[in-house]
C-alpha cells in the first residue's frame, strides 16, 4: 500500500487519520489511544488487529492528499492542530476514543487561549424570536466579560450566538461539520467568513469534505468538549442539542439551560432537562458566568478565575516588550516557564485586562 | 372577666380563642397544643403564664360576640369547624403551633374531603396574560381529574385560578384573609359569591373581620396547608406567594412552579425557586398531577391515589342506596366504619368515578 512509508512520524500519523476515519470513530480511537496512531496506521496498512474496515480505511487514505495537507490547509487559510500541536486545546482530550485526530483552524487568534474561557451556546434551528433574542444578547454580553461564544453555525440559536458575539467585538469560534472551506449552511458564508476573520472556524474533516448526518452529531461533541460549559437556549425534545447537552454532561462540564414559555415548543427540551437535573435553570447571563465560574472551581488544570496576580504571571508580564507585542514561543524563551504555564499566565492576564492578544503575538495594555 | 364561666367546652374555647387571637400567633398557639385551648383561654383570663397580651386578648373577647358566634355564622350562610369536628381537614395540624383554633366555612361541599385531593394555585397579582392563560387552563385540566383547586381570591393569577376550575364545574376553595362575609378585593364580591356557591369560600377569622397586611400571610400558610401541593404559576422576589410556598415547604409539601420567559419579571420568583431546588419545575397540567401522585405516595395518611377496590370501599359502595344520596353519618352509620375511613374510601371511590358528591350527600354513578 501505497501510503505506509510516509508515516514518518506521530503528528502526519495523525493527520493522515483525519483523511480516513470517520469523526468520532471510537474503534480506531481507541487503537490510536493504545499505541499511537503511526502504529495504528502501520497496522491498519497491514490489515492486522482484524480492523474489517481495513481495506476501506487505506483506500480512502490513498485516495485522498494527506500528505500534502498542510499545504493544502494553507491554501484555504487554514492550519492543522493536533494534540502534538502547542495550540491544541487540551480539554479535546475528554472525548477519550472520540477525540479528533487533528483541527484544521481558520483564524488569527490561537485556539488553545480562546478554549480555556469558552462557552459553547447552542439551541434550535427553528427557534422563537424570543430564544434569538436571548442567544444574541447575553453571548454579547458574555464576551464583554472576555468569554468566548462556541456555536455551530447553524441557523436559529447557533447564529445568534456567533452574531451577538461579533456585535460585541467579541472572539466567536464557529465549529463546522464539513471541512473549513466548506460554509454550511450556504445562505451563512458571509456570516462564516466573518467569523474566520474576527474569531476562529475549525473542522476535524479535512478541507472539501462535505457535511453528512453523522457529522453533524460528530460536530456537537466536539463544540460540548472544546467549550468550558454548554449554555442550551432552545432545545426540541429528542434534537441534535440535546445531544450537545448530553456529551458536555459526559464529559462533567456545567450544562445551562434557559426557560421560557411552557406553551414554546422550542422550550421543551430545556424544560425537560432542567427537572430531570440534566442542567441548570439560568435567567440571566450573570447566572451563566456565576455557573462558569463554578465550573472552573471545580475542575484541575483550569485556567484560573481572575484572582490575586502570581509569581509566575509577573515573570509573563515582565517578559512582554513595553512596546510591541511578542509570540508566545518568543515569551517562554524569555522567561523560562514552561510553554503551558505561559498560556494559562497570559489567559489569565488578559482577563484581568493586563495583556491582550494581537494576532500572533501579545502586548502589555497600557494603563 | 365576663366570659371565664362560659369556657363550658373545649370546642367553645378553640372557637373563643379565633375571635381574639391573631391568626398565626406562634405563642397562645403553643399554649393551646400544650394544654388545650379550655386551659389557655382560663390562664390568658387569670392573665397567668406572664402573658403579656392578656388583658388585651381579654378585652378584645369580651368585645366579641364570640359566645353567639354558631348563631352569627349561620346569619351569614356558615358553619364554624374545629379541630374537634368532622370536617377539619387533619393536615391543618401540620401548622402546629401556627393552626387555625376553627374555620368559617361557606358552602355545600364537605371541607375535609375536599381538602384531601387539592392543589393550592398562587402567584402574582400582577400577572402576566401568558400567567393567567396557564393559572386558568391549568386549573380546569386538574378539577377535570377530580382535583380541587385552593386559591386566595386575589387579582391575578389567584382569580384565574378560580375561574378556571368554576369554567370546568370543579370544586374550587377560596382562603379570605378577613370573614367570609367581608370578600377581598371588593371588586371580586361577584366571583366570591360564585365560589361559595359551587365551592368553598373559608376564613379563620370571624364574619366582620376586616382584611390587614398580616393577615394575608397568615391566610397564605392556611392555603399551604390545607392544599397537597402548591403550584407557584408566576411571582416577583420577596412576595406572598414565595412566602406561601416556603410555608409548603415547611410541611413537606410538593412545591411545583412554572417558567417563563426569562425578560418577565413575575417569572423572576419561579426561576430562582427551580434553580434553588425550592421547587419543582413543571410546564403542564399532566407534570403538575404526576407530581400530585408522588407527593401522595410519599406521606402516610394521605388519601390513596386510584387503586384496586378495597374491602372497606366495598362496603362503602354496599351502604349508598340504588337511588338518591345518602349522607356521610348515614353511611358511616349503615356500613359499621370509622367516620375516617368512610371519608377516604368516598374519596377514593370518586377518585374511581364509582360515586359522587351532590351536596350534603353521595350516590353512586350510573355506568
Amino acid at each position: 500500500v501505497g501510503g505506509v512509508t510516509a508515516f514518518v512520524d506521530e503528528r502526519s500519523s495523525l493527520v493522515a487519520l483525519a483523511h480516513c476515519v470517520e469523526p468520532g470513530d471510537g474503534v480506531i480511537g481507541a487503537h490510536v489511544r493504545r499505541r499511537g496512531a503511526q502504529e495504528t496506521l502501520a497496522r491498519i496498512s497491514r490489515s492486522a488487529d482484524g480492523l474489517r474496515q481495513a481495506a476501506g480505511l487505506m483506500a480512502r487514505l490513498d485516495a485522498s492528499r494527506w500528505e500534502r495537507a498542510d499545504e493544502r490547509a494553507a491554501q484555504v487559510g487554514a492550519r492543522i492542530v493536533t494534540r502534538l500541536d502547542r495550540e491544541w486545546p487540551s480539554q479535546l482530550d475528554d472525548l477519550e476514543h472520540a477525540a479528533p485526530y487533528a483541527l484544521w483552524v481558520v483564524g488569527a487568534a490561537d485556539l488553545r487561549l480562546i478554549a480555556l474561557r469558552s462557552v459553547a451556546i447552542v439551541g434550535a434551528r427553528s427557534c422563537s424570536q424570543y430564544g434569538e433574542n436571548v442567544a444574541r444578547t447575553w453571548s454579547a454580553l458574555l464576551v464583554d466579560e472576555h468569554w468566548s461564544v462556541v456555536s455551530g453555525g447553524a441557523f436559529g440559536i447557533d447564529s445568534a450566538a456567533h452574531r451577538g458575539a461579533l456585535a460585541a467585538d467579541g472572539v466567536t469560534v464557529c465549529v463546522l461539520a464539513g471541512g473549513v472551506d466548506v460554509p454550511y449552511p450556504r445562505a451563512h458564508d458571509a456570516l462564516i467568513a466573518r467569523i474566520a476573520d474576527e474569531g476562529l472556524v475549525i473542522s476535524e474533516t479535512p478541507p472539501g469534505e462535505s457535511v453528512r448526518r453523522q457529522r453533524f452529531l460528530s460536530r456537537n461533541r466536539v463544540i460540548a468538549a472544546i467549550s468550558r460549559a454548554t449554555l442550551v437556549v432552545e432545545a426540541a425534545e429528542r434534537s441534535g442539542t440535546i445531544a450537545t447537552a448530553r456529551a458536555a454532561t459526559q464529559m462533567s462540564r456545567p450544562v445551562m439551560a434557559v426557560p421560557g414559555p411552557v406553551t414554546s415548543p422550542v422550550s421543551a427540551g430545556c424544560h425537560r432537562m432542567i427537572r430531570d437535573g440534566e442542567a441548570v435553570l439560568v435567567s440571566s447571563s450573570d447566572e451563566v458566568m456565576a455557573h462558569l465560574d463554578l465550573g472552573f472551581a471545580g475542575r484541575q488544570g483550569g485556567a484560573p478565575p481572575p484572582a490575586p496576580r502570581s509569581p509566575d504571571e509577573g515573570r509573563v508580564l515582565d517578559a512582554l516588550p513595553a512596546r510591541g507585542s511578542r509570540s508566545v514561543d518568543s515569551v517562554v524563551a524569555a522567561c523560562g516557564l514552561a510553554a503551558d504555564t505561559v498560556i494559562m499566565c497570559l489567559g489569565s492576564l488578559e482577563v484581568q485586562g493586563a495583556v491582550t492578544n494581537v494576532g500572533d503575538g501579545w502586548r502589555l495594555v497600557k494603563r
